[in-house]
């Protein structure tokens, strides 16, 4: 990768955004998690309570939750001491271990419920799938907390894997029906420096799609629906965005992992090519991916109806995760672009600002039609997003940033701060993501020396004026391939004010989707803005917006001080009569509008929303 | 009733739009029909010739496809005398009741393959429906041939069924899943005279819904699920229109036809409430009916998606059924406008104008995303529409009048003919529904004397402004509740000219209708139109229509000589660049746009069409 990530210690938020979702997450997300976990019997099963007869079981993904949550604290752990958080860390961590079989197999479903159908079934039940996320965990706490119990149990289960799945004698030739292990090998790999791991990763992501097919011959999968999980054709061969969209994500960053710790261009081309496809025609404006309730999985170019947007929570932080490592891979900023895109409206969305409170699926307009539950819930049967945003949010100040030898990436002008090592610190101040004035400050770390290294500004794909100014002197910046790179040697006292215009955006779809043809929806900033009926009233479907108009910029009532809302001129029109059709004409009267940021409706109750409105 | 259908054989067609369709179910779909049932082994079951290792199995509904094609068969042989097609009458007829056994059972599913489960799943599976069909069948029968076999059969059928299903000790209290052997019963009670089948009509009417629920006690059915089949309360209790939509019409039929023969006011209210929700807040300007595809059911008020409304071709025959069986009821007229609305809309565009080629869903747009079949299949693995069309145009001769004493209405003035009992032929000349402007004429019957009675001539709802002369002189008429009513002593040479104004109609949605905000659909006299791809191009959904415009009628091509289209002008509105979303402003150009009547579309090839265009 020619970007790596800051240490988690290195970064904090400050930021109106960000930084108050990070707080919920470790506040109210991480236990209520831990919570449920409880009440749901997921820690009875890890102490292997159960017995036939009991009225619960353990599911086949109980351990992938665990384990997300696991890392989620790992990850928040990592970012500042807490004595009390490391406590509840070890003693979940241990419990996981406790689960371990002397073989080195863990999974509560299969250890207790069917040991008799250990690896059988890999397409559809989820073992190496919970595995890669165990292996996730055990890397996070290792690196938050320097203990290795976790991480030495998970290698003796990579090993056991290693030791089953392969292509020699008496090994199955199979691969998991839901990705995850071979991104998870990969951090295994690099967490203990092992490349026998990354040869398992490799050895996942080539087998898979193979013919003769592994699910259709030795599992009696139909071979017409091999798209759902990838395994159609060997990944290195795909070029479209198919099947399952997290599935898809998860494959894709192990795709980049892989191919790029152990090169392998193909893997890279490949996952480079589908992410162009799933990004460029198969994406919702929020960020969201795999629009099809059936499979949540991708639709076919530019079939993106907003009603029905399944738009899984986990797909877009899958997507997201991707897509940070696209940049890294390459350095490009449409791979910040998309992250951006995810990280303030389609992931968000998915909680609520309590944090404590998810929404499984992120359609784009939601009614009395929506096929989705209409409010946020507590809890799932599966559970997979809640405990995906646990994980999540601890990583966002890190992901804001970007380093290379000789180069600071400003990825997200989100008011943070960042410690380098080479002594100085960087301190980005303002109300991104509500106004693009951003300072970024140099000041005292370690060291108080000049320290020559270049600092590269994103300019998003949405803003088409900026400026840059140094110590209060206007640079004649120049954006390249998305980036202003400010060579020289920093010192503590400069002083960089990057400027992002941020006029309200009126943007149209492409106009091969179909649903949205005549309609507008509100961009501002990286902020997508949804109608709500709570500011609007009932009847959404019944306005219409003039794309030329003076927005304005209003507070949002009942959201966070600090919220910017647009709000302006629309028309309502109705039809007088009962007549279910008629032709008495419509009669149309001028109204207020008001707008508020997607990622925040349904904070305020129940209620109508659409992001897509028509033109007037 | 009020109001009677004219004998089969006092009627003629020679209009441009039912007669041919009359003809081409004679000589294609029937046909079609029937070489398939040989294809499929329906045949061969009813010589009950299945046995177990075969590769097929009478399915549980093959049984009453048969009937219906035979009821069709027979109405047709009504119209006129055909050896050759009373003779293949005769040998189905035949073939059926020689499947009847000793204790008068009929079922080819239930006889040859699971004996030992008849009456034990009435929720599901299909034997009082296919009795119900094999009942309405040999009415047809015995009607047009006079004969008594096929009749005395279903008697015997209805005797068993009598003696299995009541209150008594040892009877099942149970009623079908699937409505329509209580409008049969009705149809056999009529045919033979006896009460006692009205009766277990009125039982198997009053009997469903009741609590304790007889699905949910005796046949484990979820209770969720009793509103799929009207079974959630009691029918005469029940005043909206909710689940499987066909099963609903033929339930509604039944209520009307027991509570009008055996007076019962409160079905009959039911089934008014209940047919005005589903014509006023749940049904397609098409005249479809139940817009969910799961289920084939009935959404809720206002819920009409255009791409996905399911409207199965059977659900518009059984509305336009239920709708003239409520005219016939009250004599009100919008019993007919609901009734028109799917002869020409909603039911055509559900066969070929070669007759051999139907759609099982009749959705009101089509294009790549659409769920559904794009083209017209020859035959289904559950083929209750194909069959339902040959039974239902041998009756729309006839559908066009009602008969009362000392009156005469002309329904659907489509160019027909009618004997009149009183000596006189009406004849109706014009091209309607292409052109308003209708000659009726008296002719020389079997008497030549003057008789006085009234002639009614409906005024429908979708016509503002029409003028009435009798003998060139105009007539002062006002439409009183639909109808303009002439009485005087008619007699040969007379001629009535009805002038209904037929200008095209911009049609709106009631604005509760979100899916058809900002658009408008077009209508001229009964006929709704829509767009297709074949004469405007690919992109339907690029397009938008001023409402307000000279309409001009044109010559569709590749449509029957003399179907009139509309043509007009349109707005395309393209978004340069290839951006999944951006801000580029759209440019619009004008263009000319064509309209074909709806029901023919998918005549031309494989298309996309839509009804609902953007109003620009």
């Amino acid at each position: 990768m020619k970007y790596a990530t800051p240490a988690p210690a290195s970064v904090s938020l400050a930021d109106p955004v960000l930084a108050p979702r990070v707080e919920a997450n470790r506040t109210a997300t991480i236990p209520a998690c831990l919570k449920h976990f409880e009440k749901e019997h997921c820690i009875d099963a890890l102490k292997l309570k159960w017995k036939k007869g009991d009225k619960w079981y353990p599911h086949i993904f109980w351990d992938s939750d665990v384990a997300k949550v696991v890392e989620g604290m790992a990850r928040e752990l990592a970012r500042r001491p807490d004595p009390a958080l490391a406590k509840e860390l070890d003693r979940v961590a241990k419990l996981i271990v406790s689960a371990q079989q002397p073989d080195g197999y863990l999974n509560t479903h299969f250890t207790l419920v069917e040991p008799e159908k250990r690896w059988t079934n890999l397409h559809d039940w989820h073992e190496l799938y919970c595995a890669g996320h165990l292996m996730e965990a055990a890397a996070a706490h290792f690196e938050a907390t320097g203990e290795r119990f976790f991480l030495d149990a998970m290698r003796r289960y990579a090993d056991l894997i290693a030791k089953t799945f392969g292509r020699r004698r008496g090994q199955k030739r199979g691969y998991p029906g839901h990705e995850e292990i071979e991104l998870a090998l990969c951090r295994l790999a690099r967490a203990t420096g092992e490349r026998k791991y990354l040869d398992l990763a490799h050895y996942f992501v080539d087998e898979r799609g193979r013919a003769p097919n592994y699910y259709v011959e030795k599992e009696g999968w139909q071979s017409w629906r091999l798209e759902y999980l990838q395994a159609h054709k060997p990944p290195r061969e795909q070029r479209e965005a198919v099947g399952h969209a997290v599935r898809w994500a998860y494959l894709c960053c192990g795709m980049v992992d892989a191919g790029d710790a152990k090169p392998d261009v193909g893997l890279l081309e490949a996952a480079v090519a589908m992410w162009k496809n799933a990004t460029k025609r198969r994406m919702l404006v929020t960020g969201g991916i795999g629009t099809a309730r059936d499979g949540e999985a991708f639709e076919r170019d530019f079939k993106l109806d907003n009603l029905t947007a399944y738009a899984e929570s986990c797909a877009a932080i899958g997507l997201a995760l991707l897509s940070r490592r696209l940049h890294d891979l390459t350095g490009g900023a449409r791979g910040i672009d998309v992250f951006e895109r995810a990280l303030y409206n389609g992931i968000p969305s998915g909680v609520s600002l309590s944090g404590d409170r998810f929404f499984y699926q992120n359609p784009l307009a939601s009614n009395a039609d929506s096929p989705y539950a209409r409010e946020r819930q507590a809890w799932f049967y599966c559970s997979c997003c809640p405990t995906n945003f646990a994980r999540f949010w601890p990583q966002a100040a890190q992901l804001c940033w970007a380093l290379a030898p000789g180069e600071v990436r400003l990825c997200i002008p989100a008011a943070s701060e960042l410690k380098l090592d080479n002594g100085l610190r960087i301190v980005v101040e303002g109300k991104y993501p509500y106004d693009g004035a951003v300072k970024i400050r140099f000041a005292k770390g370690a060291a108080a020396a000049a320290v020559p290294f270049a600092l590269s500004l994103r300019i998003p794909d949405w803003c088409e004026t900026f400026s840059v100014a140094v110590n209060g002197k206007r640079a004649a910046a120049k954006a390249k391939d998305g980036w202003v790179s400010l060579k020289r040697a920093w010192k503590p006292g400069d002083e960089v004010a990057l400027d992002l215009a941020m006029p309200v955006r009126v943007l149209r779809a492409n106009d091969s989707v179909a649903a949205d043809a005549g309609c507008i929806a509100l961009q501002r900033g990286p902020l997508v803005y949804a109608l709500e009926s709570v500011d609007n009233g009932p009847g959404l479907h019944r306005l219409s917006i003039p794309a030329k108009q003076d927005f304005k910029l209003v507070a949002a009532k009942g959201l966070p001080r600090g919220t910017v809302a647009i709000a302006g001129t629309a028309f309502e029109t109705t039809r007088p009569g009962e007549e279910l059709y008629s032709d008495a004409a419509p009669r149309t009267r001028r109204r207020r509008f008001v707008a508020i940021p997607y990622a925040l409706w349904q904070n305020r109750g129940p209620a109508e929303m659409q992001v897509w409105t028509r033109e007037a």
